[in-house]
């Protein structure tokens, strides 16, 4: 593996870099801030890109936001931004269900209902795909498990488990319990297909770390003896196929920015993108861009240094 | 490895296997009964055992019930037993957290506070075992997370992290949440040691599964990049060594009794006791005793295939 161009100071190096690409998917946490602090180049540098034309993509694994809540939150970080810019991981699982499971899974275009561990993102992007869904944000499903539950769940009762669904998807549930956790697990059980939103163990809030959606898929994997559900945040590819199929770019001309290697860098490795960009404002280090295993194609020390080649 | 013996029917045989031993270690559920069902060999042979002066012990991995609590549930299946025979999984932890870990842990002997995630049955054992605790049942941690706790919990303010906390027990909780979670990782990541009752992923009930101990502390295994917790239920030998604290017994004299190779059979095994017997009345089949990876030394039908012996 070659080691990866530094660009920062290199006008015309960052000149050709710019004039490569049509389009640019963002990570945001760590590229375009940190916490609540704004970097002071992403605005002018995003600004730069949209007056080339460039087609900018804001790539998020946060599951509880829909992409206009997400776009609410770019713009009180004060960036501008459209809704279609945005692509999180409940919609790219949501234009999965609907667009190309039925494909592979004849059964789901009759019980494609969606059993939800999640929040109100999650349910708002399964809505805009016109996807049935049960669970999430409802209340009734926000309470202690009875013994009743427990005879009506073995049996399989369907005044408790609704025959139509045919998924359960997992994202990061605030309101997770035991309750939703045997419902998940009944549903798999009975044949429903097992996705989670993404896999990140932990969420970072406040300069600490704290449950991410994949601590609400790690109970049923233990529980299903292993098995792992397919999964849509970065770096899992079917975000960006899902990502493609929406903006229909060629792959060459496409270069994935972000702080972390492990998954912002290797998701555009493996997607084959024309480039990947590391910016040391985030999780990774220099060290790790030029010795780990998975290393960008070009970095810099911050998102703002891409205007010394505007 | 050996074929175990088959002593079903074998008169010689099981007068010389009881005469064996002086303790005999019962796994319950699949051995003296089935979900509601008592078998109905087990009342006479427990009878016939205690006849002959030997030290019956039920080792549960059940972490909700204190050992009155189980005494009651044996009890109400119609087994006498005493609270002194029940050997669970919270009380294995609770004299672990006594009476072993100050020795190897020193700081421990100031910093012994327990933060359970759990029931009462916990509780009750740790009280039983003089250590100080907090969460479990504590109707304040059955609440939504708050802005306030992330900023509270990142800071590691004394106000929400009790400094004396120096060690963390995951058991099966009802009521486990969000906010559980978030408590238990920060006392880890400040220190705190990570224990679990036992590591069941699954819980029996109604003929079915639901989730078990092992689920609550996979959210917390996925967290902290794959650390194990240190686990008291069958098959670890923890629980064995506390078992022998207790009763101070010769191990070449004990037996222990179950349905299952990978838990009961193991614990048997591991813990390099005289014997292990096998039932089939419960998970494992007779193939698996014949031929599986961990096979009993002899085997019967039920448990009331040794009152030929008596």
């Amino acid at each position: 593996m070659s080691a990866p161009v530094y660009l920062k100071d290199d006008k015309e190096g960052l000149k050709q870099f710019i004039d490569k690409y049509d389009v640019f998917l963002f990570d945001c946490d760590g590229v375009l801030w940190s916490g609540d602090h704004l970097f002071p180049g992403s605005v002018p540098t995003l600004e730069m890109l949209r007056k080339k034309n460039k087609q900018v993509v804001f790539v998020t694994n946060n599951s509880t936001k829909s992409r206009d809540e997400y776009r609410k939150k770019l713009e009180s970080m004060g960036i501008p931004a459209t809704a279609e810019e945005v692509f999180g991981s409940s919609y790219s699982a949501s234009i999965y269900i609907s667009r190309i499971l039925p494909q592979s899974h004849p059964q789901l275009k009759k019980r494609n209902k969606v059993f939800v561990i999640g929040e109100k993102g999650i349910e708002t992007e399964l809505d805009s795909e016109g996807v049935p869904h049960i669970g999430g944000t409802d209340p009734a499903y926000r309470r202690d498990v009875t013994p009743e539950d427990y005879k009506l769940l073995a049996a399989g009762d369907p005044s408790v488990l609704d025959p139509d669904v045919g998924v359960v998807l997992v994202g990061l549930d605030f309101h997770f319990n035991y309750l939703k956790m045997c419902f998940a697990y009944h549903y798999i059980k009975r044949g429903a297909i097992f996705l989670a939103t993404n896999m990140d163990s932990t969420l970072p809030s406040a300069g600490a770390l704290f449950p991410g959606a994949g601590s609400m898929s790690a109970p049923l994997i233990s529980m299903l003896g292993g098995q792992q559900p397919m999964a849509f945040g970065k770096p899992n590819q079917a975000m960006m196929d899902a990502i493609e199929g929406k903006f229909q770019f060629d792959r060459s001309r496409a270069v994935m920015v972000g702080d972390r290697t492990n998954t912002d860098i290797k998701f555009g490795l493996e997607g084959k993108l024309g480039g990947t960009l590391g910016v040391l404002t985030g999780v990774s280090t220099k060290q790790d861009f030029l010795e780990g295993d998975t290393r960008p194609a070009y970095y810099v020390d911050e998102l703002g240094d891409l205007l010394e080649g505007a």
